[in-house]
């Protein structure tokens, strides 16, 4: 490969300070209406195995606006990948690589994005890939919080969620870059981290951060932002919670933060979740000034507007991709030919 | 909201007179070939609950045509919403308002299209919401009446069909802004008007129509226009026809129109069908000059681009939107999660 | 019908030398860099029975390359097509043509996609049918001949696969227009030819190409072209090969090509092969200079777009379209509505 870096966004080891800096200020000036020099129209594949709404929906808005095209490249109904008599992966992505300008991939498994991504000269983006990583929500939620409170660098932050959600992840790592003041994880006592998610956190430890643990969401309400989800992101992607019962799928009452909450520790926490939510925020707190889920979706698109134009242009990401070089995934079982005859079914 | 009227076409009760005609003119001057003045490309969200033909690929034809862009942002395989572990219909609307300029809705349930509107700032256009309204198709069978024949409140117009239809109740409405000379319902004696339909019959009839009804359709064969369609929409809407054994199935004779109906009548009306068409149009009609079923298809793409470039404009409807403002709809009740649990299974 | 000519391409049987040299030179240039003068946005409808990436990817990038617009208008859950209250395929087909400028079908039986032809006044193009024929893949190999080893007419060419297969069947005919000179069937001794393929050979050979017929696929070697796929395309296209055993679904080993036969042989073939692949075509192929299966996927490009440019130009289509004057196809039962079921099934 030419150039210093690589060509793909797999993961938040991927980017470094460099590259943050340049996507969050072209962010910045296309969400202050500067759109990018236009340039010729491209290709992009959307290769999605798992549901998703807002990656997809946005990336094909983002690619809209900079008058791109969208061709939708998953195993579907229409399509020959994963078919008894078709064609399996390697062959579908050549293929797909002769007829597109970037692929973006949502996958079951943590090592299809990159199988994806070593089958093809094209860039490809993670968009969420099992219990692997979403780089591109991790800029998002950076992004959000820049474009309401100012450097992160001069923040408290805090994340209550199922450390081993991939967005959780990313997010951990890419603050490794910009490191805030104080760093708080508000999750149950009997959590235990996984390794990928403890090399974060002592990332963050090491760039000077306060590292705090609490596991009551109303503790974390004098930190400057709040990124909230459901402590059992894990349990949902895998599938393991639709065999609980109801009781339980309802989020603990420690980590559902409600207006009330909000109300009686007058907090000026900045909430963020990168949605779908499930129990954990509840309604009430929409009204509230301190929600900023819609304006992260708002910001979405600027971020993804800025990564797929960096990308197009050919620039590549000399993050320190760690992830690759090492055995950094938490998943790397997984062959590609049961991630296929998963997402057909 | 600002301005007067309201931002969304719900309903023919949403557009007054000159609402009507700045839509008229519009579709006129586009169908002569003039575009309306290019404005920068929008995305259309097209959320679709029940099959379409018409409707769906037709506002995507319109929304191309005018250099817009399209998004399906309905429950399917891979979105998250009405999911198990997804987003309910508040959160996915409110998500797509981040993304989206407009929405075009087809609902199983007569609520949830009124549901849309209320949880968005974006405007949002009917395609058809349960046994409710479809004013857009209302729209196009005027225009085509007008394009056809002239004003239309110099003609004798006959509607055979299921009085409950959206369609006709849409039309009967539109109707009363140009009301006709004479207006006659043909439909089986047996049959119960419906409390909307019989209150848009007696506006009509206040407007100074002569209103009819007969029980056979070749009693209509000599007023100017006859709009025919099957009398069992409701109960296909519903999905009871299945239960039907086939020779009931089969339309009533004294509903299907023939082409030896129409000649042995020496009839010059012109016939006009939403379609798709059930027995009751029989396909001997097509090559008579009185067929206007697939002009009507053909006009539908600039009335579709009218509405779409008026309501893209900021420019909302003055109409007297009663059924908005007192219990108007036949169904009130529908809870959006039933629609949703339907609309996924 | 206006003009000389057929409005369709739905047989090599339609291409004539003329129009040939127009589609290769018009392909030359595109994938030269010449972009074909810009026109007017067009609507391209597609309309697919069946599983496909190549062909329905492949018209998509084309037709965006273009700036022209793709809307699917294939039977699908939105859709009406082929629902029991829905519309049957004249209706629908009537309908699409008020809305689209072309279309391209890929269908299961054979006389669906005439079918299609026949109902509209617009430029239809098979993407496939059944056994039938598949003209635009049967350019894409020519246009890669050409484009690596100049004029075929000096060359020797192979085709080593199940003689009924649609794109073989195309190929051959095509041929004929330039004819090579050696012309060598691969396929097993008990193998019957159908009567239009051995009809097809026939021509070839009136042509004055010399014709061969060998049963392994080393002994093809020799030549400067060698297109290969499986041995059992019409078990595939029927469903058939779903019933036999997995000994039995490898292919015969002497109707395999590896690499190691290629570098025995110290062969300088070109291989192609229309994909997707079974076991005919070994990867270990892949990374020798021989293999141009993924050239021809990227080559399909430029050939979709001079054939798409020139069929919205109105531009019609001189050769002997015999198969429509005769009865020219293999089969020519199949009504529609047993098409219609399966596909919605």
């Amino acid at each position: 490969m030419a150039g210093v870096g690589v060509k793909d966004l797999l993961s938040a080891d991927d980017i470094d300070e460099r590259d943050l800096l340049d996507v969050l200020n072209k962010a910045e000036a296309i969400a202050d209406g500067k759109l990018p020099a236009r340039t010729s129209a491209r290709m992009i594949g959307l290769f999605f195995e798992q549901e998703s709404t807002r990656t997809r929906i946005g990336f094909d808005v983002a690619a809209s606006r900079l008058r791109h095209h969208i061709v939708d490249i998953s195993a579907s109904p229409g399509s020959r990948l994963g078919k008894a008599q078709g064609e399996d992966l390697e062959d579908h992505i050549r293929t797909i690589s002769e007829y597109c300008d970037l692929i973006v991939a949502r996958t079951e498994h943590v090592a299809t994005v990159e199988e994806i991504a070593r089958l093809t000269h094209l860039p490809v983006i993670n968009g969420g890939n099992g219990i692997g990583e979403h780089p591109t929500q991790a800029l998002v939620d950076l992004f959000t919080i820049e474009r309401r409170l100012g450097d992160v660098r001069r923040l408290s932050v805090a994340l209550s969620c199922d450390p081993t959600a991939r967005h959780a992840l990313s997010f951990m790592k890419l603050l490794a870059l910009r490191p805030p003041q104080r760093f708080t994880l508000c999750l149950a006592p009997e959590t235990k981290l996984s390794n990928v998610a403890a090399a974060a956190i002592d990332d963050l430890r090491h760039c000077g951060t306060t590292i705090d643990r609490v596991d009551n969401v109303e503790a974390t309400l004098d930190h400057d932002v709040l990124s909230i989800q459901t402590q059992r992101a894990s349990s949902i992607i895998s599938g393991r919670i639709g065999e609980m019962d109801a009781v339980q799928k309802a989020e603990d009452e420690k980590f559902t933060l409600t207006a009330e909450k909000i109300l009686r520790n007058r907090s000026k926490t900045m909430i963020m979740n990168p949605l779908p939510r499930h129990s954990e925020t509840d309604k009430s707190c929409d009204s509230l000034p301190n929600a900023a889920y819609f304006e992260q979706v708002r910001l979405s698109i600027p971020i993804r507007m800025a990564v797929l134009s960096r990308m197009l242009a050919g620039r590549r990401w000399t993050g320190r991709s760690r992830s690759r070089l090492q055995a950094g995934w938490p998943e790397t079982s997984s062959p590609i030919s049961s991630s296929l005859s998963q997402s057909v079914n």
